[in-house]
């Protein structure tokens, strides 16, 4: 594939601009913010840097897209794809960001820094023991780049991980992998349940009373995309005590409405969508090596299968 | 050493009894609450299980005392001890406990938890990128069984780790080992402090002025115990930034009195000195296999050198 004309379409493009233009490369880019975009970049344009494509363009020209974030809803759910066009994912350490934002809020539950911050308000010296995370059941859904190093990283601090793998394929860290049919009878003994699936027909509304009647008491972190939990099922499963807590990094609608029931939900804790973000270096580095494998007719380990849609 | 007569005093004597009869040994108990305890248990036994000594009480029949805590300085610090009794100490997962403590509230730091929690009382949605841990140094003061096992799972997530020990002693998981006289010079460009040192003539007070004038806002955690802390100057360095925040599990007086300043520091985290619990069933099972090594006159790895004071 020969690519001249680049385009980069993004709230960072400043930044972008800076660690591309470091390199040198001969091509021709545009660097651009999403409101100034307009049909004559997308004609002139052979690859497209972006975290999304907006409607009403034309983008038939465009052969190469390069997505500035893991996951790619935005561009195939509920879309339909021109299989003639390369789509490309950002892979950078967002599997390290990801296992990091879930260990942390995992070992304040298992640390009792909730119960200990309100004992100091109190001025109450009242021991509890906090518990080893080795005692620990993690569940993690999706075995790809994220679940993985998710199952490393806690595996190395002697959690028993199991995954659950939409095809059931074996994974390095993990002690078990299940699939979506065979791991609903396993959902009572976890303690804790990570999601880090993408959005795609098979995981709309995943996380319904199906799963959450399994669970018993368990912690929900969500990583992956919002649409795949049925926000109304978590709240009555948050209620009736089989989730004791959720740690929601994503939501059906981003950002979250003010008048949302998470917000005010004392057993939610909400990030606002930071648990794996794109900065500007890792992006840069992550398009400038797809681009070089692309010249060098290498292969491409980001690239997406549009019709699994990750 | 022929032991035949142990002594057992413990707020824990009741779960301690049930461990240790388990094993059915061909020895004599004696498990007694600390309240009860009496001259006449003393003049009976030929070895001591508990946490610590009670004044004007005459030990000297006692020929092994087992401190079922890690640290010793309520049996040595400030007090003679007879060489001619053996010292030993419980060691166990102790180690696991404070890595994982200290880790905990690293990993809150990095990742903005209190941030991200005031946001949600604000209804508000501003992403913020957390910080990975591997980006982080970490100083940790002590090598010993427990500096090495929080090195040993802060390595293992890419962390910097940086060890003082007395001796300079070289171990493993730490990337350096610096000494008490040629750390200064390093301490401005550490993210955080772990304090994990035993009580003695040499740490009493070792946290004051001339090591909190050096950090650069970093954040101080302390496992060790209390009186290795000038209290005053821990305040004067929050008030100053040296140091960001402190979460402090040991304290010159436990419980903390009630009109302590630290109660209502915004950058203090108390915690009631349950970095390090020693549950019944591990303060069993080190008391056992030390009384095992004993009667077979194996190496004993947790005799206390009573000279150092650990």
């Amino acid at each position: 594939m020969n690519i001249k004309n680049i385009l980069v379409v993004s709230p960072m493009y400043k930044e972008l601009r800076l660690f591309i233009e470091k390199e040198a490369l001969h091509k021709s880019f545009r660097f651009l913010p999403e409101e100034e975009l307009s049909q004559n970049d997308l004609t002139w344009a052979d690859a497209l840097v972006s975290f999304n494509l907006k409607a009403d363009y034309d983008y038939s020209n465009v052969k190469w897209v390069h997505s500035l974030g893991a996951g790619v809803d935005r561009f195939l759910h509920k879309k339909v794809w021109n299989e003639e066009v390369l789509l490309t994912r950002t892979i950078c350490s967002f599997g390290q960001r990801i296992a990091e934002y879930s260990l942390s809020y995992i070992l304040r539950d298992l640390q009792l820094h909730d119960n200990f911050q309100k004992q100091q308000q109190q001025k109450s010296w009242e021991q509890r023991t906090p518990k080893l995370i080795a005692d620990q059941k993690v569940l993690v859904y999706g075995t790809g780049e994220i679940g993985q190093m998710i199952a490393k990283v806690f595996s190395s601090l002697g959690v028993y991980v199991v995954g659950v793998s939409l095809s059931g394929t074996w994974k390095d860290y993990f002690q078990e992998i299940l699939t979506l049919d065979s791991h609903f009878s396993r959902l009572s003994e976890m303690n804790y349940i990570i999601n880090t699936l993408p959005l795609t027909e098979k995981t709309e509304k995943l996380f319904n009373h199906a799963i959450y009647n399994q669970l018993s008491n368990a912690g929900f972190i969500n990583v992956g995309r919002g649409a795949s939990v049925d926000e109304e099922a978590l709240l009555q499963a948050l209620n009736e005590n089989q989730v004791r807590f959720a740690v929601l990094d994503v939501f059906v609608n981003e950002p979250m409405p003010e008048n949302h029931p998470f917000w005010c939900n004392p057993r939610v804790q909400i990030t606002p969508h930071i648990s794996a973000v794109t900065t500007p270096e890792e992006g840069a580095a992550c398009f400038l090596k797809t681009l070089k494998n692309i010249d060098e007719n290498q292969p491409l380990s980001n690239r997406v299968d549009t019709k699994k849609g990750y």
